[in-house]
Order: structure tokens, then sequence, then C-alpha cells
């Protein structure tokens, strides 16, 4: 059990605004796919929802790369979290970060120290980068959850290309066009590609002393195919296509090492062939390791539950907790199994569409334990795997009752544009996107090439970007 | 004279990279609105143009402050400089900030140690703003120049409602509900004026605990009206305009002190009846002061040019330093004298127009001098005078050969709307903007409403916003 610090703030006050008499409150962590839909399960409900959550939005996560290489403003993939719940009377939004959680109180502490008391948590924190324990990696290589990730990734590509044009020296400016993504699943793999397309289309005719075609898009990963998650023929079909936009991909490499003048890798991991390497980069991007969010481990102090190697909290067939049936976990922070009749119980993907069904799922069961009924045990809808690469260069596994439908190239890229601008949430939206999509498509442009807070680049050996705290 | 320290990077061959044998080298510093025009105005032409921009992007800084208040996403209104110059195969862009200019050896030199030769220079390094000599007050109220300020003030104002959301205290959550826009010039009106309409409208229904519309937006003005550029009578209509949306106007009005816990000002300054007044509040915009670039401190001591009060370098009729027809200053940076034949010589304004207007008599006067040809005077054309306020509210002054046509209100707030999408650089940015106000007018909504660099707010008695070197 957590033992809280007094609060600072007058938690009487706090503990009564927001629920009214005979009515349930519900408090839900996150604002991502699983704490959003959550909420929207409950509207119109006899609860009172309280929405806690660390930044302003909700991010359309699948759509944040677009961001990272300029493709998309922030704004179109980002909605204020209390403007999507406006209409949703027992909500209330909270911007506040969970520092400690009281199972036995009932209670969540924020970081200001002020307490919010709940009948029912839902914790949908969602996950983070993970550099395997060399956590000064990040500051040579970021990684890419939020949207200020996002714009330091975006700053420190358009910033490369830049320092580049100012540099005199053909190694150095070699390195600053070395751009390196380490890991190869689905962001890594639409990064790698977009990067490559920006290159060797985007950037044309722009520069007079460098040619952006020049450019190496390096994808590093340790394991033997791209897109584990595929079937094995569909990460061929990725593989290829990734070469035919220009990116080069090195397969079974392991990362050693990221400093500020590139990274060290070892071929052929754990074969007697295997031979260490330097790779000379200054825009190094990490794609490789997820984490669910500290607030697992928080939450394994606070009611014995266990977390996974990945730092997930392991929940029961109905998304609750072990002994503490008023909180559950959804989302990328769980650990949870679905639950088919007749089959044998399946780990859910870290995917969105997993992540809302769960939300609804943990919502459902909330309601269903107010009316004193049995709760349900989670079952995971597969809709398929998607993944993009660049241009007309996409690969899709959707499973249908007469089998997987594998396909890739074109069908598969028409499909993936529809299915993101069907979920993108509101109208405005996407229409702008499929706006900026259409333009990028017909002009090869990407219209949010926009740095705000550019230092002039240090060709001289210097490294392009300055550290990410300048967010 | 500047001496400058001996240069990092190879200068051999910097200075021979961009210019071909037999063609002039201009070099062109910034890429507002006076150094665009002046690299435009050679195109075609027998010169090779370096364009030196501290940020990677032009910006349309008329509409800024719809970025600061959430309304347009950044890259919106602002475009790639190498992209705008793609097909103008004589320029080179270098992105990068000019530390130093040598007049007798006709290099400048950048912040990294490079020297770029010139033949002929284009100073257009604009303005920014001016706290008076009270640079301390910048942490506490920034100012609205550059995307990055834009972001900050985005982030405070935002912030504040979240903060006043989660604030138990009275008084505290007064003050964070006040806002204070100093300054009530072109820029502090339209901030104010918008700040009323998002309290008013944009944020109805998405609180619980607050009501949005109790905030308070002052605007602060040392002198004895609004727009003082404007003729009285207009000043007059946008205070009624401004009163009308709720802001509360305090002339005659000076600030004395600003903290993290608000302002200090003095009423009635400088008559008898002066009295000195606190008023709390979290988040204040500085929109009072514009002072020229520091460029201009640098080049009067080049050339022994002389500035005016406010930093500007005074110029030759020409736009050319006294002594050093081979560098020329347009734009915020000018202290410029419009000449009209049969009139005596005027001042040019700090508007877009004006620096344009300069951009292109120095770029036309550089080929003149090339053709050994005089060169012309400075004739400033006065477009007229607008100003918007908020839904349905502007004022403009435009003159025509039938003397000058005054009007507000919708008219004029019609006339505003469509000036600036007309003046918008790029197809997309028009089509856009027209979209997002058309969605803004319909729904009252802001799309924009994103901050990408939450820091939980502290409610208890905090200041809702960290420092601004967070961009």
């Amino acid at each position: 059990m957590q033992t809280l610090t007094p609060p600072s703030n007058s938690p009487a006050a706090a503990a009564t605004a927001d629920a009214r008499p005979g009515r349930a409150r519900v408090l839900i962590v996150g604002c991502g796919f699983g704490g959003l839909e959550a909420t929207r399960a409950l509207a119109g409900e006899n609860v009172d929802v309280t929405v806690i959550e660390k930044t302003n939005h909700h991010l359309f996560q699948p759509l944040l790369y677009q961001v990272a290489t300029a493709g998309l403003a922030a704004p179109s993939i980002a909605a204020p979290a209390r403007t999507l719940f406006r209409r949703q009377s027992n909500v209330t939004t909270l911007l506040g970060e969970v520092t400690a959680i009281d199972a036995a109180a009932r209670q969540v502490q924020l970081a200001d120290g002020e307490r919010l008391p709940y009948e029912h948590l839902i914790v949908a924190a969602g996950a983070t980068h993970s550099y395997f324990g060399n956590d000064d990696w990040a500051t040579h290589a970021p990684g890419l959850k939020t949207l200020a990730d996002a714009f330091e990734i975006r700053r420190r590509v358009l910033l490369a290309f830049e320092a580049a044009e100012r540099e005199h020296d053909a190694a150095r400016r070699q390195a600053l066009l070395r751009f390196v993504v380490i890991g190869a699943g689905p962001t890594g793999v639409e990064m790698a590609g977009t990067l490559a397309e920006i290159a060797r289309h985007t950037l044309t005719g722009e520069f007079r002393r460098i040619r952006p075609a020049d450019a190496e898009v390096l994808l590093v990963e340790g394991g033997s195919r791209v897109l584990q998650a595929m079937p094995e023929a569909l990460s061929q079909r990725a593989l290829e296509q990734l070469e035919a936009l220009g990116v080069r991909v090195r397969l079974n490499t392991r990362v050693t090492r990221i400093d500020e003048k590139g990274l060290e890798v070892t071929l052929d991991a754990g074969t007697p062939q295997a031979t260490s390497q330097f790779i000379d980069s200054r825009c190094i991007t990490w794609a490789a390791g997820v984490a669910a969010s500290p607030l697992g481990r928080l939450l394994a102090q606070a009611t014995g539950a266990e977390c996974d190697r990945a730092g997930r909290v392991k929940v029961e067939p109905d998304l609750s907790l072990a002994g503490h049936s008023d909180i559950s976990v959804v989302g990328d922070l769980a650990a949870a199994v679905s639950h088919v009749p007749g089959q044998p119980p399946q780990p859910v993907p870290g995917v969105s569409p997993g992540a809302k069904q769960m939300g609804r799922c943990a919502a459902g069961n909330v309601l269903l334990r107010i009316a004193g009924l049995p709760t349900r045990p989670f079952r995971y809808r597969d809709w398929g795997n998607l993944a993009t690469i660049g241009r007309h260069s996409a690969v899709a596994d959707v499973p249908t009752p007469f089998g997987h439908l594998r396909f890739s190239g074109s069908p598969a890229w028409l499909f993936w544009l529809f299915v993101h601008i069907f979920f993108l949430i509101g109208f405005r939206n996407r229409m702008i996107v499929l706006m900026d999509w259409a333009s990028a498509y017909w002009t090869f442009r990407r219209h949010a090439r926009v740095v705000h807070d550019v230092q002039a680049p240090q060709p001289a050996g210097g490294h392009a970007a300055p550290p990410p705290s300048q967010g």
C-alpha cells in the first residue's frame, strides 16, 4: 500500500465537487484510445466520471509519425480532451498527473498533492518508449510517443538538411545526411519510408550545395525481419517496398551504444560472425522499445498486482485487478488476455483497436458491478494488421470469415488511407488530413516544414541539434 | 569597423560556393516581408543571391495572434523559406544568424564563425519586442513575434483555464482567469478581442467547476486611446467594439512592475490623480514595445550609421547607408523616410506593405547600381490601415483618390478577412485558413487548442506556467 503525503490542496472540496449524491464516482486516468472509449461508454449512465489527463489533448497516435515528418500539423491529429466530452454532462476533465494510488482509501494523488476519491478506477495510462536501461540514449535518439517528441524529431530532421547545406567538410556533411531509425515495427517502418521519400522527392530542387537525394536512410532492426507482428510473407513484401523506396534495412543488428556522433551496432548479433561497427549519424530516431507507463509499478505497489517484463499490469479476465475489483487497467498498460469461448486465451496485441475494446469492456463492467451483476470477460476482436511504408507501399493482413486476406502495395496503401481517415476524430481533421494528403500526393510537398525553435546549426563538427529538453 | 575572429569554417569554400564568375553576389539577411520581396525582385536577374535566415520559415506575422489564440495551426501561416525560393535558381538559402558585419572587407560573420562575402548587402532583420529596459518582465509577460512566442502564449492561456478548473481557492481561481494584454496597438487589440471571444464563446460548456465566461480580459494602454496609428474617430469605434466584446480597457495606465503574481500599474500616469494599483494575473501578454533587431547596432558599429531611439537604422533616401552604398536596410529595421515629389518627406510606418515596398526598392537599387545607373529614392505607397478586434468587429482607414474611406464593424471585418486571405502565401494556406475561419465562425470552436509541452498546473498558489525558455 502507498503512503500519501498530506495534501496541499483542500481535499474535501475535491472529494465532492464532481460527484452528485447517489451516483458512483468513476475515475479514468488517461485519455488515449482506452480512456477515451471508456469515458464515452459511460455517457448518459448514472455515474459521475472524472478524466485525469497529463496533456490537454487526445492524440491520434497512428499518425504521429506524419507530424514528425512534417506532413501534418499537430492540431490535425490532436483534439482537446474536454472538447470531446463537452456534451457528456457527467464528465469532468482535469489536467493533472497521477503520482500515487491509495487502493485502501480509494484515492489517487496528483502531482500537486491534490487527492481524488473514486469508487471505480480505470487506469489507461498507456506506454512510453523504453531504452532497455540505456536512458542516456534518449538525448541522442528521441522516441515518438507525444506531440513534443514529434516536434523534436521534425526539428532534428529538417535542421540536419539545413546544417548539411552549411557544412563544407564532406565527411561531416554525409554524417548529417545519414538518418537512422532504430526498430522496424510499424512506427520505425513508417518513419524510415517517409524519410526516404522526403530526401528523394520532397526536398528536390530546394538546396544548392547538397543533393537531398544523397541522404541515406538506415533502418536498424535487432530481429530477423521487419514488422514482426505480420506474417512472414508480408514482412518480406514490406522489406522489398522499403528497399524500393531507398531505405537500407539492416536486420539482425543490435544497437550497443548511442552518442552525439552516432551509434555502435553489432551485426549478426549472437552468431560467431558477430562484428561491431560505428555508424556516423546526427539524426537518430528510436522506435525500438515500448514500456508501460510508470503508473503500472505504482499500481502494482498499491495493490500487489503483478507486472510483466514490459511493466504492463496483469489483469483478470474482466480487466480488473485480482483482489481489487474496483480497479481496472486497459490499453497498453494492461497485460490482458482475450477469452473467446472454445479457444485458448490469447494475449491482446498493443494496437489501438485493442485499447478501445478494453476501454469499452472495463466501462461496461463498472456498470455491471454497480448493478450487482457478474462482469464479462474481455474478448478481443481482431480487425487485422496494417502498416504503411510510403507512397503506394503498405501491407495488410485482414482476418475474414474465409481466412486471412493478405495484400500489399497500392491496394493495401489505399486501404490504410481509408481506415486512418475514417478513425480520425472530428470532421474538420478528416477533411484537412485528406486535403493535405491529396496535396502531398500530387505535389510531393509536405506543408508542415516549420521549426519553431531553431537554433543555428553548428556545421563545424558540432551536433546539429541541441538537447531535447527544448521540447 | 568590426573586428572578426578567425573563422572556424573554411571561408574560401564559402566565398565561392554560391557565386558564379561575373555575377554580383547579393546577401540578404532575413526572410520576413522585406527580405522575401527583395529576394523575389531579384529573380531572373544576373546576380547570385544568398538569403540568411534565423528560422527556417517565412512567417505571415499579421496572423500570428491566431496561432497564439489556438485558431490556426502554425504551418498555416509559415512557409519554409527555401520552398518559396525553390524555382528561383539564383537563390541560395542558408540557416544561420549574423553576429558581425565587416563593412570594409564586405563580409558578414555567422554565429558559428563562417564568413560570407558580399558585393551588395540588404539587411531586413526586422524587429523584436522591447520591455523598455525591464528585460526581466519577459519571463512573466511574453511578447508575440515568433512561432515559439505564439506557442508559449497559447500554452499559458489554455493552461490558465485548466489550472482554474483545478483550483479550489476563489481568489487564486479569479487570478488564473484574469488575462492581461499590455499595449493597445493592433496586436494587443486583436489578442484582447480574441481572448474575450474564447472565454465567452469557445469554451462554453467544456468546464464543470468554472464558468469560462467569468474570465476577465484587461487591455492596458499607456496612451489616451487604442490604435494610436488610426484616426481618433476609429480609435473610439475600436474602443466601443472591444468593450462590447467584454474587454475592459484601461487607458492612460502605465505598467511599473511585472512579476509572477501579476502587474503593478499607475493609473492617470503623469497627472496629480496618479494612483498605483496591483493587478493579480497569471497570464500576461506583452504587446507594448517594439525594438529593432540587435543587428541595427551591429550595423551602426560597422558603418558609423545612426540609429534612432527604437534602434532602427537611419537610411538615405534610396535605403542605403550613408558612405556605404553597398549596404541597404529595409523593413522594421530601417528608420526610412518616404519621398513623394512635391510633398515633405514622411516617415514610413512599420507595417508589412512598407517592408515589402522597401524590399523591392532596395533590390531595384542594387540592380541600378550594378548597371551604373543612379538609384531611386524610396516612395511609400499607403494602402491604408486595418485592425480587427473580433467577430464582425474591425476598423479600416483606406486612402482613396477622393479622400480617406473610414469604416468599422462588419464591413471592416469582412474587408480585413479578404485582405488577409489574399496576402497569405500559398494556395493551401489560403484554403485551410478560409476553412478554419468558416468553421470557427459557425461553431465558435478553435481547432488548434493543443499544448504540446504541458506541465501539470500548480493550482496551490504556484505560477500556472513554467519559464518561457521551454519554447
